[in-house]
């Protein structure tokens, strides 16, 4: 198969925060933005693939700041690397400054999804090919996290997992 | 205030059409996408005026195609033209297939926002200063729009609605 | 198919503003206001039409007022005029005070349903029969904005628009 | 204070049920069923009372027929007998025909309410007088059921429940 | 049929009390938890009859305590006895005090649920063994409600229902 | 502060797959699952620490079995290790067979929250003393977790990351 860009399965979902999805410090709860960003992730990965996709995993999620309600709230999701039938897409949260228009990075997570045919069972995506730098990075990275995943579910061994081990040397 | 373009306020919302969101047919219910419509344009209001906004009116939506649950769809507003404290937001909604990738509209609305001080009064925006035929196009129907409007709630003399009158000679 | 009048497809849907449904103002979200409309106006149609309805198209709703969490919401519509399968329907937006139990209009819309048979096609349905002078005034407006619908659509030459051009004369 | 009929606090619900409110069996889930019928309840207490309400117990209710999606349900309430400070509603949820417009009623419960001030304490209501031979009937049955809580929950010895003891004899 | 103890199915439900499910007084929105109660007395039916099960009626549900915003909820069910294809649920409510840990009762309801076949008809289910004094006791009033119960319905002559009866002489 | 057992805070959740929070392959939507994840992790965390706490990280998360629309889902949470202020919490995610009433276990999650002050500046909480092996177990790793989260942020150099290290060693 054809490589694709991370560009072309670009997501953007812009949204407000209401207070029906906030937490009772008046913050959007912190389950719903799990939500909103496996929405994001899943649109990234079938745009990508072009097939129906289901959530393998989340990676790894960090709440750095908390999204008042009322937010103007913008998930940008791509796919980062993606692997046989699996695809990691990497999803950065960004709040709007309603005075000053300006952008601050809220949040950031990566989600793992795998492409199913008809039946549910997984199926062959194409190759990413990164463009920009940034892009480079998250791909190389990418691997890192699989072969750290792989390790945690016992299904690799930590002296396998060649590109994990290196960063520990 | 110094003039501001229709894509400085352009809003991109992509969402996925889930089960919760659909009427007996198993399409996206009529309601709920009015309701997603008014949060896209509000946003693209509030990003022109950078102020808190409330919807004002419903111009006109018109549902020219059905959406499937599953489906990926993507709402784009940006203010078409501004008037006192008044924007008027043309919002466009795609779907999108799955297999191809292609977009097809599926509806077309215009919403009007007022930008608000923190009291509830109105408030004075920037003007729109259109930069494409299309963004021009949209922004002198506006005013027959609004001219339209007012004549409807009894505001206005139709014969005093210049622009609009024009069109029916 | 025999007449029937506005009034036999009254439909009443009264109900509390309740915290999951406001915006930031604790007002009643705009989008929830014109998702209940439409459920309203459809049930109307579908008491017209006894078929399944889809909704055509908003044409349009203003927001004279605000509606505060915890407001008793009241929202009346019945058909106004119908076509060949398409029915125009009027709604009619009532907050209710606690303590004095006096109603106020906070907003008015026009919906249009088309009726469909069971492979989604329009089917025909009864035209009205207007009662009351206020009924008989709906009715009148009902083409005006037709034909608006029309023009605005590109489907009619406003010339032709023979109701509609008459209120520029 | 000055009696009211049970007819001034009639509260009409007209609404459609939608898939997000259905059980596995694709009826109205039961739970969504009660929470509308508190709704409906609440709002004719409070069109009583004027005066901000809360739910104090629902006495019973009976599922006698399952609502299907799809289904236009209307939800009748008002008050049938207010105590000092409390109010009992009777509701009725019926279910129409769509194609030959018929009614049924699908359950009937009772709930009842009591009037705060605006500590939240109780505070007096006005009494009800029944003007039909089914509001009178619904009347006289409240005391027995009023009399057949405070004996449920131990507050009233059973051969004090003159009314209720009655039905035994 | 085997019998089985009422913990057999005990069925515990925890949950948060966000903002988009509390009144205007900024409570756990009574409906909300008619519905919740509804959820856990359904699982413990189905866990004790292993089928598919529906809400039959509401027996008495008495709202002691408002439940405030961002309470922990703690719903607890199980089977207090069980009839021919009927099974009475007993479910009790309690709060959580954040800083002491402390639990206090809120709620405290009677549902009853039916269990289906695959056509929807009334199936036979185990009976109960009640093995505590508690569970006695509620096995012990579940036939008075029944009695009472069928006795509102016009189903038993109330001189029929021999432990209801009972109590009041 | 004194030590608390893992035992302290196990809060269970158990629930019904409602058609409203399915994905359209009929299964519960991921993002729903991630959201009860956190409401669970958070009141564990809330025991534990008798504090607010707010999310701090999402650490792993597979989702190995879809989980079908009507499924009894239970979720059981608690906290695995205490760090100064921040908990770990590990959530585990059973379905039952109607049928047979055997549990399988779906998923398995590791959720990270910070209590907080009413200021919201994070807060001492008390140790975690594990009792039996398989608490011992998850209490190792949330160290080993831990690091790597550090290391991942790039707060901790990996040669650092003693615990973490070691297993590729």
């Amino acid at each position: 198969m054809q490589a694709k860009t991370p560009s072309e399965s670009k997501t953007v979902m812009t949204d407000l925060v209401l207070p029906g999805e906030t937490n009772p410090l008046n913050n959007l709860f912190g389950g719903d933005l799990l939500a909103r960003m496996d929405k994001a992730g899943s649109i990234a990965a079938r745009r990508h693939s072009r097939r129906v996709v289901v959530t393998a995993s989340v990676n790894h999620v960090s709440f750095n700041r908390s999204v008042p309600l009322g937010s103007v709230l913008t998930i940008e999701a791509n796919v980062s690397r993606a692997f046989k039938s699996s695809m990691e897409t990497v999803i950065d949260v960004w709040i709007e400054d309603r005075e000053s228009g300006e952008r601050t990075k809220a949040n950031s997570a990566i989600y793992t999804f795998v492409a199913v045919d008809d039946t549910g069972k997984p199926i062959a995506v194409p190759p990413i090919q990164p463009e920009t730098p940034l892009e480079q990075e998250r791909f190389d990275a990418a691997l890192r996290r699989k072969q750290l995943s792989l390790v945690l579910a016992g299904k690799m061994k930590p002296n396998e997992a060649t590109e994990l081990k290196a960063i520990f040397e």
